[in-house]
């Protein structure tokens, strides 16, 4: 009495360390409920011109499952693609239910963030409408953290481990020079603070690390940061400043555009681009306060690194890809598995499924309760729900001294 | 028969993964001999102001000495001071050497790069001239790997390590949407390519990456390199360029400085430091050939990660903090122990004393032939080279989710 179907699985959005967890998770569920998968090159936008791949065949060993689990970014490739409004248009719609019909396709699998899930609600409702058998599941995944319907999102948790365990190197390489200096590490987060705010987990005892964290949610003018860094400069030698990509000012202009009446120019004396909040902080700094700055940008490394994945991560991941197969096997649709955390301590789960038509295009912020009073830093409440999910390493296969990756075989990089 | 003296270590120059590696080397041996061991806060400009510390107080139990090991950056903090030539002035000399008879040292152990065997030298030098019994010692790191004495220097391992993994993170990262595209991976580096040149340890079985690696040793124009970047584009989706930062053009400007004729603005319009090789790349790359393109620095990241440390290079920085100890227990000064290769396959070394008169102030560049014949990467024999210094991944002690370190007792950040 096994599940005798073809289902689909897709990645889509912004790669993480831990999406091809929940990858594997959708896969050998799948398959041990007795249905074949398929596996969407570059997400919907792949699919259209049938870009399917058998996953027995990539991921049919154990070796390879394993190594997928230890290899970040979409195996499967991603796309940024949005479906249309069916009302306004129905064709790409018609297109996709022929071509799961022509498969044999039951379900569908979409592992990604609030985009993936707008993908998902508008397949699930556009095939209630239809009336089609065929099951549509959103797997939460983004590194920003910024899901409804889920305590917190794969992808995250290992996102974190990497900003905390790096941030502490950083604080460590800053100090060394019997010098003031501040250090300005640029974290990833247009809208939202919950990775810069992971930072507070690189302090340790006796070494206090960053100082600040600029959030989005808590904005600050520039004087009142340059103010507060000479406080701190006064009694300590190196300061460490976390900041935000998306820190903003209280006039809701980002950081990183100039002040209003300014114009910034790039590097050939055009009118710059947004980017560039800890170069814009350390320049600022410079200037005002006259000591030497540096400007890091933990950039992509922050979303890719699995060599430094949060075991709590994976394991989710795992978990959450194998609930959403679970919850189409048992007949839903336009569902997405989420993270009902009951306790902190012990840091204690359960899976529950979210309805994704009320986590689509939805933005979940920092509580302004986890912000410290001077808006420039988190309460120890933040800490309390960012520890668990970082903890556990992972033990990763190197091979000549790097860890290694599985590759799709048929790769079109 | 104990070693009844006192001997001072210090640490110099920029921080690596690997230098309290060295300097636990050198506390151990020392103290396994008998001699009492003080450290130098901020190398020899803190020891103008008597800014030393009892090691046995920081490091006298098993569980500070293995913390230390693993903490990056320089754990007695460090400098970049440079000794006047004695001839012209001697008060240095004079006020160092009367501290050393005040403390009863017998030994002065210093860990650094190029810069600090110039200061062993100077010392030794003029030790030598007025007859003192002080014996001075270099012990090698720097992660540039440029020193001469040595078949190559501890830090660098660790950073060739760090530099292969996230460059093969990277490439999985940029590889992700169906869409050409070109990332620039900006690696240290001013004058030599070693750094570079690991990255590509990056290759794994049928992912290669990257594609090409710019070294300062191999100049080449804008216009080769968008030729050669659009071939690869042809046949590619996404093309990883490695770039020290040092890389040049055949007139021997830096690719981060503007081209004869151009002024480059920085982003407040004035005109902009050297700074930004990728970034500079990027902008350029985009203009010509029209495609998406993204610059990373991996910035100090790639000395100061020791959650990536690699196990060679930990333990040869080690050995070589001891068997520097060693040389002036066995009367030795002026000297630098060093590492001589016996083979690569399998990795075999014996270590040996080059004389710091020899190798201070000198420059070792990544011979010719181990760079490809176009100039944009290196050899087999380049990776043949690198490969052993990789290996070997360490067991980090993490607290709550990221590694911990150790902090000096009496600590100014």
């Amino acid at each position: 009495m096994g599940w005798n179907t073809t289902v689909l699985v897709g990645q889509s959005g912004g790669p993480t360390a831990a999406i091809n967890s929940s990858l594997a998770g959708v896969y050998e569920t799948a398959r041990s409920l007795g249905a074949n998968v398929l596996g969407m090159r570059y997400g919907v936008q792949g699919l259209f011109d049938d870009k399917l791949i058998d996953l027995d065949r990539q991921l049919g060993d154990p070796v390879s499952l394993q190594l997928l689990q230890q290899t970040p970014s979409s195996f499967l490739g991603s796309c940024r693609y949005k479906l249309p409004d069916p009302a306004q248009n129905e064709e790409p719609y018609q297109r996709l239910f022929k071509l799961f019909a022509e498969r044999g396709v039951g379900a569908v699998f979409y592992i990604g963030g609030n985009d993936s899930m707008d993908t998902i609600s508008k397949l699930a409702a556009y095939g209630a409408r239809e009336q089609s058998p065929i099951r549509f599941v959103g797997v939460p995944k983004t590194i920003d953290n910024d899901l409804e319907g889920t305590d917190h999102t794969p992808g995250y948790g290992s996102a974190a481990k990497y900003i905390a365990s790096t941030v502490a190197e950083i604080g460590r390489d800053s100090s060394v020079y019997d010098l003031k200096n501040v250090t300005f590490v640029e974290i990833m987060g247009r809208n939202t603070g919950w990775l810069a705010g992971a930072s507070c987990l690189a302090s340790q005892r006796n070494a206090y690390c960053p100082d600040l964290i600029l959030l989005p949610e808590s904005p600050v003018t520039e004087d009142a940061l340059m103010e507060r860094i000479a406080e701190l400069l006064e009694d300590m030698k190196s300061v460490v400043v976390a900041v935000s990509e998306g820190a903003r000012r209280p006039d809701g202009t980002l950081m990183c555009e100039a002040p209003t009446g300014v114009t910034k120019l790039d590097a050939f004396g055009h009118e710059a681009a947004l980017s560039g909040t800890s170069r814009y902080l350390a320049t600022l700094t410079a200037q005002r306060l006259g000591v030497k700055t540096r400007a890091i940008e933990l950039s992509t490394l922050q979303r890719c690194a699995n060599h430094l994945a949060s075991g709590t991560d994976l394991q989710e991941a795992y978990t959450l890809g194998g609930v959403g197969v679970r919850a189409a096997f048992e007949g839903l649709t336009g569902k997405m598995p989420g993270i009902v955390r009951r306790y902190s301590q012990p840091y204690v789960v359960e899976y529950q499924l979210a309805d994704v038509s009320a986590v689509a295009n939805k933005e979940r912020k920092v509580p302004r309760e986890w912000i410290r009073g001077d808006g420039m830093g988190v309460t120890e409440k933040f800490r309390q729900y960012a520890k668990p999910l970082v903890r556990g390493e992972v033990s990763s296969f190197y091979v000549n001294g790097a860890p290694h990756h599985i590759s799709p075989l048929v790769i079109g990089r």
